[in-house]
């Protein structure tokens, strides 16, 4: 079940996307192709799901999801294709493919997460008969907050600052928050948006998405140590070898691990005080923790 | 009256600008002080002028022209923060102060144009009194469009791509129009939205703003080879350094100058149609072809 709608929703923000990016012009054809690569690399697509499974338990309407799982994603591919970049991260690869400014140049690489930004918020306000312009207007701002200084760019300057230096939970905490968890929260909050969710459900919904977006970056850092170069798709210890802190370091493995599994305690337990059948959101948030790649 | 007009509407975007950047928190202050410093460089703020003067003859309140303004040169701002990057112009000098990959480092100049461009949007959809939700969505949709793939990030890759080649008159009226023209026609496109401008009018001010944001750039053209290092605030020559098709190049330079007023003669014969005062936006277009800097 799980599994299933995982990957229906995949093909289905993959299709979304693909349209959207294949009826630009073909005026810069070469920046056309590092956006389609780098928005359509594969990936798990973990904020699209978030997107379509909160919103089809909240009833809201599919082609209004559309649009906000494609936006989501857009960020995110956007991020990426930044983060990977010499002066950042400096990876080649990313899912088992190379990143957007190895199988294009660096320069085209910064234009196509630009471009991929500026398209998140143009898929939001196209014209759309299922969505209210206010509507609309919330989900602009929910999404360029979760992902500007506030949210996702101070999260990775804060990352960057971090870098040699050891942080302490605390701090650690407030980068994933940021750099993570923004947009992984902001994803559930797109999906309460469209669903015109009464705002009683917020505040329980938002439990839910924080507690697993912090987690999803535990599991990561634990996997970064545990799981293979090939099941990573980017060499495995990457963290280690560039010196960051993460929370294995701080916590040590099994330390990590009852964090992990702690958040999503967390999660789930607001979820059970929802009037919904909240089941595929709780088999998702199990799967963040459960999941080798 | 122009001169002072500049003066006023240049402060008065800096103040807005500065108070929207100082609130943010300093969770992560090197980031911050890099978008200050991209943001508050000094320059002609030609597009915020646009948005105020355009808006103020067509009688729009001024707190919603202040958050065009804002919004519109946050994103310039973000454009010639990453089109300053070694991998792109590679550019040191900015308004004769150091860009900010050299004030600060590549990372953060990376992540300041990106929060700066997330500002923009996060400036136009904050809550606004004096603007409905589809005035706000309509501004961010005009936006976004001026500066994605079909306008500015579409007209930087085609810039890049045309360097060391040559290209026709047609492709680079094609690249500038989308480079710098996409967006100065976004900031009349702004005061149009913000004064709920009849439709019928909104053809005639886009004449105007396209032919204006054309000259502006046959006009740098010029400047780079007959003004000073000390009126550009940056190495003079540096088009033909790095060998970039310009309008002189295919005019030549009195061709070039003859474009130039003709381009503000047809903004000029637009601005006579409409039933406004125009005399301050019809000197700003003489203004844009008899500057030196």
């Amino acid at each position: 079940m799980l599994a299933e709608a995982i990957k229906t929703y995949q093909k289905r923000v993959d299709a979304v996307l693909n349209e959207h990016l294949n009826q630009l012009d073909d005026a810069a054809p070469h920046l056309k192709a590092a956006m389609l690569h780098g928005a359509l690399l594969g990936g798990k697509r973990i904020r699209p799901f978030l997107v379509y499974s909160v919103g089809d338990m909240l009833g809201a309407n599919i082609s209004a999801l559309d649009k906000a799982a494609a936006a989501i994603e857009c960020v995110h591919a956007y991020s990426l294709i930044h983060d990977d970049l010499p002066a950042m991260d400096n990876d080649a690869l990313r899912r088992g493919q190379p990143t957007v400014h190895i199988a294009f140049d660096e320069a085209t690489a910064i234009l196509a997460g630009d471009a991929l930004q500026t398209l998140a918020f143009e898929i939001i306000t196209a014209p759309c008969e299922t969505l209210t312009p206010s509507q609309q207007l919330a989900m602009v701002s929910a999404l360029a907050k979760a992902s500007g200084y506030q949210g996702m760019c101070g999260g990775q300057a804060i990352d960057l600052s971090a870098t040699n230096h050891s942080i302490d939970l605390q701090r650690l905490t407030e980068l994933h928050n940021k750099k993570t968890g923004a947009l992984i929260s902001c994803a559930v909050e797109l999906a309460l948006i469209a669903a015109n969710a009464p705002k009683a459900q917020h505040q329980l919904m938002m439990q839910y998405a924080q507690s697993l977006g912090l987690a999803f970056q535990v599991q990561d850092d634990i996997l970064d140590i545990t799981a293979s170069t090939e099941e990573l798709g980017k060499p495995q210890g990457s963290d280690e070898q560039s010196n960051k802190s993460t929370f294995p370091k701080l916590l040590g493995l099994e330390g990590a691990k009852a964090t992990a599994e702690q958040l999503i305690q967390d999660a789930l337990s607001a979820l059970t005080k929802l009037p919904y059948n909240s089941q595929l959101i709780a088999d998702f948030a199990r799967y963040i923790i459960e999941r080798r790649l």
